[in-house]
């Protein structure tokens, strides 16, 4: 008699968005007449450039015809986009990976889900509090989190760093020794990056406790400011400690595309194992390669063309986040973030709650936004705006929240 | 410190295709006269029909539109897809299977893989030998299979039933109880299918002993007999113990474009548990859509147009596949499959191992397919063909392998 994954039936109900959609769906059956304005969710809106729809367009028909057809690709990826990541996300910054240390994927989320699987059930995980919720998710379906307590919200097997205002939203390094460590920087929700020094701190702990660093880097074409670096490999000692996810979703619009890559230096090894073998062997099994059009799709992200439509798309819905941050100051909101990342994260008015402030916003501004209590509970008392709608819509959510603010 | 998943390192080395390669480069460099006939890997070569190519530059374009763009798909798949699949795949062939129960992914060999993490690590299973790599594979990675005993090539807990010639590739009820039954038909590598009532007694099997069949049906497209059924759902009973995973690859060429899909009815349960939940939270948290242009691409597979240019396309393998079979009958070889399937399985001549002949059919006729022991120990003495390269390069296959044989 079959018996299913009990780890899978500790997960509280995934609520946060579909309870958006829920309350959204009321309020504007409720309220035929209001226009509601949508800056929950991390979904760009912009269509992909030019270069990009060529690339695609080329890739299409060279499918159609006997010559050019592609079938299976390379597990791994095309070496023509691996070469060309190693060069222009790595090397052009002084980064010492090479072609072979990328794994081409249909995502970060899923090389952020997966990669758990590769480490021993007995490796303990750290994640910042609030943090995207795939990293703790993945790891109790895989049974390492221990039991959930519905009343703190926490997971007993799992560590957490908190990150809040007292902190500057910067984890601070764990009391317990944890072995994988996941940072997402610049960081979704808070919109935090780190400095070199900083992520150099926790470079030199993973080396000294022999922990890995899993570096969720999906923002990276956010960073505006020199000293926060690209890539955790900017920093000396990170090849033996660390695995960096990257992704094409918000840098070049592939949300719907889908594509990511992995970078595992083969220095990263647990005694005489290098981790990039076991990696290799799981794509190997368990996945087919990334669509050949979508990795042509991708080389034209790194032509001029491409870099230069692409550099006014990620400027776009920055002037979106300066939109926000400086709406939102304006009307009196201590707010975070929105520098290097298209994420603002913001202090609720008045101790007001995550979800009660949600639930006024929608009905004062009509603007959804997403609560920070829904990333983990030191997310409680924030709220997360979302730099990638249209500049329109942007500006007059602003106007909204301003002018309801002032009847608070 | 961090340790890594143990279970991989138990894995014997995936060699069969790259001990393939090795060979065949070998053989070229000192043979450059020779042109080499490749029969080995189970790849198309036929690119991709009009109207599929059409659907997708009509997909890029939207994407390349701000009113037409779509972002993050939904993680289950699109509506329109998931609804023309039941009709099309299902209803129309009486099966009782709802568009909700339809998973869109990207390939029916990730999800194969990733299946068996949603049950139980006690659960036990089953596989056909020889078989597909992946169903052992995965459950190996997961901790399942015990240990690997190298000079029999079996794992130590995990049921195989044998199917060769003597009991015609059929797999019989296993003695011992397994959990999990995986099932390829029609098969690869042996090209079997399995009639209704073959299958029904399978069905039976799986409700008396609460067992789980994940059924393969990847070369559905393939079936030309009656009474080999296209889904397993057309037999009674299948929908409260069975998965059925599909593909785009074979009926439509998408190896290297990606899609693939999965159907869990919502009958299925272990207790009050409906496995149809767990699979939608796997989904929901590894893995982020199929990409739209490719589910758009799907659409025109169901088009009066596209159906009609795949009837012809799978009509051309099939003409190899016949050509293949009958070529090697006339060469005095013993030959399975190729009916149902595009797979042709056969005897190896005098009792050779199935890497010996591959040595000699790569010297004696240039040809390369691949040795049946890679598929598992009952394969050994056996050697599969594909009837997925050009009709020319085929027909010259069989011609080659009919004098080889004279000479033998």
């Amino acid at each position: 008699m079959f018996q299913v994954n009990e780890n899978y039936l500790k997960l509280p109900g995934s609520y946060l968005f579909s309870t958006i959609a829920k309350k959204v769906n009321a309020y504007e059956k409720a309220n035929p007449d209001k226009r509601i304005i949508r800056l929950g969710i991390g979904d760009v809106t912009q269509p992909l450039v030019p270069a990009i729809i060529r690339a695609m367009h080329e890739a299409v028909d060279e499918m159609g015809n006997a010559e050019s057809f592609r079938g299976y690709a390379p597990d791994l990826g095309y070496g023509f986009l691996r070469e060309k990541i190693a060069q222009k996300d790595y090397r052009a910054r002084g980064c010492d990976i090479s072609a072979d240390e990328i794994f081409i994927s249909d995502g970060a989320k899923s090389d952020c889900g997966n990669i758990q699987e590769i480490f021993s059930q007995d490796c303990r995980i750290a994640v910042c509090d609030p943090v995207y919720p795939v990293y703790v998710d993945s790891n109790v379906m895989a049974g390492r989190c221990g039991d959930y307590d519905k009343v703190r919200g926490l997971w007993s097997n799992v560590i957490y760093m908190p990150c809040t205002a007292e902190n500057d939203f910067v984890p601070e390094l764990p009391r317990e020794t944890p072995d994988l460590i996941y940072l997402c920087v610049p960081n979704n929700p808070t919109g935090t990056a780190l400095t070199r020094q900083q992520l150099k701190v926790w470079v030199d702990y993973a080396n000294k406790t022999g922990a890995v660093i899993l570096y969720d880097a999906a923002y990276e074409a956010y960073i505006a400011q020199e000293e926060v670096p690209h890539s955790i490999f900017e920093i000396q000692g990170a090849r033996t400690c660390a695995i960096e996810f990257r992704s094409f979703s918000k840098n070049a619009g592939f949300t719907g595309v889908r594509l990511g890559f992995t970078v595992i230096p083969k220095d990263l090894k647990s005694g005489d194992v290098a981790v990039h073998g076991l990696w290799a062997r799981r794509h190997g099994t368990k996945f087919n390669g990334a669509p050949y059009i979508v990795q042509k799709a991708a080389m034209a992200v790194y032509s001029d063309e491409g870099k230069a439509q692409l550099k006014g798309q990620v400027a776009y819905y920055m002037k979106n986040a300066k939109v926000i941050y400086e709406g939102l100051k304006k009307a009196g909101y201590q707010v975070y973030g929105g520098v290097n990342a298209p994420y603002i994260w913001l202090k609720t008015p008045d101790g007001m709650s995550s979800w009660d402030f949600f639930d006024w916003l929608l009905e004062h501004a009509n603007v959804v936004g997403t609560p920070g209590s829904g990333f983990g509970p030191s997310g409680e008392g924030y709220f997360r705006l979302t730099a990638f709608g249209t500049y329109e819509n942007t500006a007059e959510a602003m106007e909204r929240i301003r002018e309801s603010r002032e009847g608070f």
